[in-house]
C-alpha cells in the first residue's frame, strides 16, 4: 500500500465530459493517486458534483481553469482534434506523462518532444511500461482487437466480419436526434457501416502482430438502445479447432488481468461498469466466431487509461480498477 | 360508411411535432376524413415522411406554408401560447371548427367570435357535440380526471393524492438534459411536484361536477423512462364499498366507448398506442384507490382531438380510432 | 367494401400466444373478416381479454375448446412441431384454407391432400393467390429475404454476411433466463450464430430465384433489449453502383404495398407495430450493404399471415393492415 | 489498514440469489474481509462465476454445501421465512455475528439466545455497534425512513403520502409474468397499494423516534421498468420553512457517511450501484416534499448489511463500500 507522500499526482483536462467523469470516479478511489486538478473552463469554480451529480457526498473538489505543472500524469479527456490543439497551445512540463483519450495520436502522430505509444496493454504492455505518452485506444477498437490479437500474433488472421453494438454513452453528451430518449428507446440503427474511423487503428495493431494481414475487418457498427457497453461478434475462416483456438486465446491472455476467456456463452452485462473484457469462442463449420465485450467508458476509455497509468508508474496493473459490476 | 364526396376536410397547423404527427397518422386512415393540408413553415415543400419517417410508403403529401380556408376542421398542434398567437394573426373562416391541443383556451379563455368548449367527452359530450371550438385537455389532466369524474358527479370527492408517471413523449421533441437517452434510460425523477400546470384545468372540471369540492389534488408528476403512456394512481377517503364504487364507475362510463373499468389489475401497456383509458379501483381500509391509464399522445392529445372531431361532426365517436395496441 | 353477409369467417388455433394475440388484434378490426372462434384448450371459456388484457373494451369473445368447420380460413398459431401434430389429429374440412405460422411446412413438407405454399408475397404472390394452404415465413427469414430477393432475381447474389437483431417477443411467452427483465434490460447477447434454423428456408427461396446461388448467408442473430422489431444488415460483393441497386430494388418492390425502399437512413421504429418492411441500400467500395427492418410479430408473423389471407381471398392486400406505427 | 492476519472471516448463506451475489461482489474487494464460504445447496461444487457470471476472472471460489463455524460474521441472504427456518435448523456458534437480510426479525422477533437489532445505522448506529445480530432493513423501508427520520426525531411527523418506484431486481430472480422482459419493458404497474409489508417496520422506527406519531404512511409502490434503484417521494403538512427543514436534515445526516442532502433536484442514477442515499427537500405551500433515493440491492440490502458489519466490527463504516456509480 503506497503511503500518502508517494501518491501519484494527476490532472484531468476536459473533466466535464463522460470520459472525464469516469476518470474522476476511478481516481477518487484509487489507492495510490491523488487528483491535483480537474480542468474545465466552462465549469471553473463549480464543484465537480455540479456536473457529475453522482459525486455528491464523495468529494468537495471543484473544477478549475488553471493547469498546475506539479503533477505526474495528465489525462486528456477532450474531443477528437482538441487534444492536439490543447498540447500545441499549452506548456506541459516534459516530465509529465500524458495519456490522451482522443484519436489524435493513435496512428503514430507525434509532437515535438512527445512520441505516443498506442496504449493497449494486451498488445504491448512493455512499450506502455516504457512510454512517456500514451494514445489511449478507441472503444470499438479495443473490443475488436481484443477479439483478434491472439490470431494475429499466430499469423492466422484472414478477412474478418464484425458486428459491433454500442451503448449511447459512446456518442457523448451532445444532444442530437439519435441521442434523444424518445428516438433511441427500443430502437436500432447503424452508422458508418464498413467505414468506421476505428478501422485504421485496428488494422495498424493487427499488422504489427501479423504484417502479412491484408484482409479487411468488415465492421457493422450498431447503435444500441442502452447506455453502456460494447458487444462485438467477429468471424473468419480458420483451420483451428475450437480446442486449439481456446488454447491459443487462453495462453495469450493468461498474463493479462482484465481480459478473460469464457467457456460459457457471454452476455454484455457481465462487464458493464468494470474494466474487464470477456472473450468467447465458437466454431461452426470452417468458421471461428469470436465474441468480445467491454464497457466502452472503462476498458474502452477511462479505465484503460488508468490501467496504462498503473503500468507506466510501476503500480499493480489493477490498482483502483477492481470495480463492482452493475450485473443487472 | 361515408362516401368520398362527404369526407370532412381537415387542416393541421404545427404538423412537424409529436402531436401533429399522431394527428396525421390517425387522419390518414380515418374513413371519413381527408387531410387538406399539413402546415409547417420550417418544413414547407418537404414530404411528410421527411419528418415523420414512419410514414414512408403511406402518403406522398408534403408540408405546406399555406393555409387553405376550404376545410371543415382545423387542428392546432402548437406549443402553449402559440395557438393564441396563431389565431390572432390568422384569418380563419368562421365556419371552420377549431380544435386546439394547447393549453391556451382550457380555462375559459376566448377570442372574439370564438368560445372554446373543454373537450373531454366523458365530462360533457353534449357540449362537445354542439361546440364550434374545442380546447383539447392536457394529457395528465385527461388521465387524472377520468379517474375522478364519477366521484365528482356523485359529490363524493375529498382531498385527493395522486401519483402520475409519464413517458418521454410528454416532453416533446426538444433536446434537453432530461430527454437525453443516456440520462433518462433507467432513471426516475420528478418535476413540478404539487404545482403542475394541469391542476387548474382539473380543478375546473371537478368543480363543474361537484361545486362544493374545495380540496386539493396533490399531484406528484414523475418522469418515466419509456416513450409513451401515462399511469395515474389517486386515492382519497371514501365511504363507498368497492362494489358501490365499481357500480358508480361502470354506470358513469357505460355510454363512453373509450373508457373502461377493469376488474383486474391493470398495467400501462394495455392502452399504449390506443385511444383508450382503463380505470381500476381498489378499496383499502377507508381509502378508495383509483388507477387510470392512457397513451399521452392519443387519449391524452391527438386521439382525443379526433374523438372530439367525430362528436362535433356527427360521426361514430370511434371512427378512425380503433387502433391496434402495441401490447408488448 | 364487403358487406356483412360476405365476411370471411376465420378461426384461430393457439390463440393465447403472442402471434395468436396479434392475429386477434388485426382481425377484430379487419373490415372483411369475422372471427368465428379462437381456440385455446387451457383458456376455454375465458374472455379473450383475460389473456390479451389490452382487448378489454374491444370484444366480449371468449376462448373455446371447440373447433367449428364453418369457417373459410384457419390460422395455426402453434409452436414448431405442434402445427403438424394438430393437423394430423384433427379433421379440418378440405375447403378450409389453412395458414400455418409454424416452421412445420416451410421446406416443402406436406400432408395428405394438403400442399403448402411458402407465403412470402414479395417472392411469389401469384402462387399465394392460388394456394389452399400457406406456410407463413419465419420472422428473421422474412426480413433477410426482403433484403436479398431483388439481387437473387437478378442472379447477383454472392456470399452474404448478415447481422440480425430481434426484440424479445421473438422468444415468445415462455419464462426463461434470457427473457427475464432483470437479465435482458440493457443487455446484448447472441445465439445460434451461423446456425439459425431460418437459414434453410432463406436458402430455399433464394435458390428458387437464383438457382446458381451456392454461397452462404452467414447470419449472426442478436438478442435485442426491446420487445418488438427486427433489424437486418446484410452485405456482399457487388458490381452494382448504388444507383443501379436502388433501381433494381425499387422496380422489384414497386408492386408490393408493404415493402418500401428508403433513400434515407432508416431506424427500426419506423416499422414497429406495422406490417411494413423498409429496405435501405448503401455502397462502400465494392460492397453493397442492405438494411431491412420489420415488426417480427406483424410482417414477420401475424401481419404477413393476414396479408396472405387477403391475397388468397381476393381482397385488397392491405385490408385490415393499415396499422398506426408506434413511432416512439 | 488491517493486515491479513486480522481479516474478518465471513460466510454467506443463500449465495446464489441477487442479494447473495451483491454480498460476494462487495466482500471480494473489501480490504478487511475474507470470504470463508458461500453456501448454496443447489450449486454446491460449482464456481461462483457459474451463477454470478460477471465474477469470471475475479475469483475461483466455489459454492459449498457445508457451513463452517470458523467465521466471525454470517450473512443470511435467504427468502422471507427461510432465515428463521435456517437458524432453527442449524447450529451456529454463539460468537458468530449474524446479519439477516430477510424480514424475519425486523419487528422484534427473536430466537433463543439471539436478539436482533434493526440495522439502520442512520436510526441507531450505537445499537448496531453493540449488536450481536442484525435484522437488515427492507429496501423500500430504508429509503422511506431515510426520508422521514429527521422529522420523526424532531417530533414533526404527520400523515405522510408516499410514492415509491422500484427496479425489477426488487422482485428477485424468480420468473413471473411481471418480471418477463416483454411484459415489463416500457410498462408501469402498482402492487400492494397502501398495504405493503414494509409499512410495519417503517412505523416501528418512526414511533421509536416520535412515539406520538399515529398517522399513516400512505404508500403507493410502483413497478419500474429498469433493474436497479428505488425512488421515493413523500409529502406531508409541515410548519417548517424550506431553510429550517434543510437545516434539520443536514444536521441529522452530518455524522452519516452514506446519506446526503442535495440542494439540487436529484435523479435516481446518482446512486445506482452505490451504497448512498440522497435526500432532497421542496416546500410547496404548507407541504414539505421529501425525495429519497437508493440502490435497492446496496443501501437497500447487501450494501447496508456490509455497512452494519463494518460498524459492528469497529471498522471504518465505509470500508469496501466506496463503489463507483454507474451514472449512465
Amino acid at each position: 500500500m503506497a503511503n500518502t507522500i508517494t501518491k501519484i499526482r494527476t490532472g484531468i483536462i476536459g473533466g466535464a465530459g463522460y470520459t472525464g467523469g469516469e476518470m474522476i470516479r476511478i481516481l477518487l478511489n484509487h489507492p495510490h493517486v491523488e487528483i491535483a486538478f480537474v480542468h474545465s473552463r466552462s465549469n471553473a469554480g463549480n464543484p465537480l458534483h455540479s456536473v457529475h451529480t453522482d459525486l455528491l457526498g464523495e468529494t468537495d473538489l471543484a473544477f478549475t481553469a488553471d493547469i498546475s505543472s506539479d503533477i505526474d500524469v495528465l489525462f486528456l479527456c477532450l474531443g477528437h482534434g482538441e487534444a492536439r490543439k490543447f498540447l500545441e497551445a499549452s506548456t506541459i512540463a516534459p516530465a509529465v506523462k500524458i495519456i490522451d483519450l482522443s484519436q489524435d495520436f493513435r496512428l503514430g502522430e507525434s509532437l515535438p518532444g512527445r512520441e505516443f505509444v498506442y496504449g493497449l496493454p494486451e498488445l504491448q504492455r512493455d512499450k506502455v511500461a516504457a512510454a512517456q505518452n500514451i494514445a489511449n485506444p478507441g472503444c470499438f477498437a479495443t473490443a475488436i482487437q481484443l477479439g483478434l490479437l491472439p490470431l494475429a500474433q499466430a499469423g492466422l488472421l484472414q478477412e474478418v466480419h464484425t458486428t459491433g453494438i454500442t451503448g449511447s454513452t459512446g456518442a457523448g453528451q451532445s444532444l442530437q436526434a439519435t441521442t434523444h430518449f424518445t428516438w433511441r428507446a427500443n430502437n436500432v440503427s447503424t452508422y458508418k457501416v464498413l467505414t468506421h474511423q476505428h478501422l485504421k487503428e485496428i488494422r495498424r495493431s493487427l499488422q504489427l502482430l501479423q504484417p502479412s494481414f491484408t484482409g479487411n475487418v468488415n465492421f457493422v457498427p450498431v447503435r444500441g438502445d442502452y447506455p453502456r457497453g460494447i458487444w462485438i461478434t467477429s468471424y473468419l475462416e480458420s483451420d483451428l479447432s475450437l480446442e486449439q483456438a481456446l488454447q491459443l486465446y487462453q495462453t495469450y491472455y493468461a498474463p493479462h488481468p482484465f481480459t478473460h476467456v469464457s467457456e460459457k456463452q457471454i452476455h454484455l452485462k457481465q462487464v458493464v461498469n468494470t474494466n474487464k473484457c470477456l472473450v468467447q469462442l465458437e466454431k461452426t463449420g470452417s468458421k471461428l466466431v469470436i465474441h468480445s465485450i467491454e464497457d466502452n467508458l472503462l476498458k474502452g476509455a477511462s479505465g484503460q487509461a488508468v490501467q496504462n497509468m498503473n503500468i507506466m508508474c510501476g503500480l499493480d496493473e489493477t490498482a483502483g480498477l477492481k470495480l463492482k459490476s452493475i450485473v443487472f
